[in-house]
């Protein structure tokens, strides 16, 4: 038997925005989704404000612990953007303006009459020595910097990048999953749920509570990279069930 | 002049079905708009999954960080619970069933017929001290242990729980917000805009893209807790427009 491959992430959403509820985040969902099926643990989220000091605290924190993490946020061309910044000055790197990234805007903005200036060419910075992450919306590249992904805030463009990017990864073990339906709610089968988790500690069992404004349900989620115990925590799962049923129908 | 009472705040929230996609979170933006109002700023977010250590690190940083820490999920009957314990060893307090959640329950269940097995005795745990937080939606208590505030994670709870808890909570100096849409894009005005901000460091200029599908307009927001800077800004970003204005019409 292989033991399976565990490859980890962690996610850094970086805006006041998102702090100050102006806006909600939509990419944490997406990347959730994008890294499950890929076989790829999402172990750790952070939101943190357009602040050098805190994003490159977070960051350090969060690549030194996981085999990947991606950032959205704080790449525009305003002064607010400070993403770029502090990701170099988190890897000790420069901030420079990447030559292909000036080259690729420039001709971009040549093309559509408009001037290049400053603040477009803000767009252009990255730490030195990063590669780019294109997307098929925007030209302004995100970046990646060791196990670091630098990527765009608006939905659109990380959901873009991270297209762009999701085939360059290490894939890890999938994971696999089966639902059961217990009629019963959480309470009912809490106990006995959790003795099942015990016998079986190789697989990760969820309980989510359904109420559907007379009664409750439980979906429980069975979570194993190998298919032999998420089979056999089933079995006992729809045991349970039965059991329960069985002893409520005869009262 | 009185200085601004800062209060801040840290969010975590607790759940592997947060981390591998299966459930989009609703809380963090509903939390970020009421403390928004409240004039409590929000400062970093966090999610984890259900695993004790990773929740007792988390909070460990928050609460010693800010003024008030908010959790979600994990105060469920079913064994992937764990937040009560986990917070209870974050502050090295025993976990205990607590008398008063232990009557209340007991009192609900024995009016609905349903019995109070060790499952549902899970959901009146809590680190022995600390005080209930209330919701109008189930009788299951949160709780507060320090600057920790402990809420359950499904949206309809979580927001009757925080309802109860906002006016006891010490509200900041209100951060007043002033909105501008300019006409251009954030390439045009990003230049300009960094000296407006750099001139005025005790307020802070967000500013935030739009595409109407055709063209970029951009919306600045302008936050501060006095009136005057907010003002003074205001005024300088009209400035700055109208001078923007004025060279794209002499084209």
């Amino acid at each position: 038997m292989v033991s399976p491959k565990l490859v980890t992430a962690a996610m850094l959403a970086i805006g006041d925005e998102l702090l100050s509820g102006r806006t909600k985040d939509r990419n944490i969902g997406h990347l959730a989704d994008v890294l499950y099926l890929a076989g790829i643990d999402l172990k750790e989220v952070r939101i943190v404000g357009d602040e050098e000091e805190a994003i490159v605290e977070a960051l350090n924190a969060l690549r030194s612990r996981y085999t990947y993490v991606f950032t959205s946020g704080g790449i525009g061309p305003t002064h607010d953007d400070i993403t770029a910044d502090a990701v170099a000055r988190a890897f000790g790197l420069a901030c420079v303006h990447d030559p292909l990234a000036m080259k690729l805007l420039g001709e971009m903005y040549d093309r559509r009459g408009i001037e290049f200036n400053e603040a477009r060419q803000r767009m252009a910075r990255m730490p030195e020595g990063a590669r780019h992450i294109e997307n098929k919306v925007s030209t302004a590249p995100g970046f990646i910097i060791g196990n670091v992904h630098v990527m765009a805030g608006v939905p659109q463009v990380f959901t873009a990048m991270l297209e762009t990017l999701v085939p360059t990864l290490a894939a890890g073990s999938p994971m696999l999953s089966r639902a059961v339906t217990s009629p019963f709610g959480e309470g009912d089968i809490g106990t006995q749920l959790a003795a099942i988790q015990k016998a079986h500690p190789e697989t990760s069992i969820g309980s989510y509570p359904r109420f559907d404004g007379n009664r409750f349900s439980t979906e429980i989620v069975i979570r194993s990279r190998e298919e032999a115990p998420a089979e056999a925590v089933e079995r006992d799962v729809l045991a349970m069930i039965a059991e329960i049923a069985a002893a409520k129908s005869a009262k």
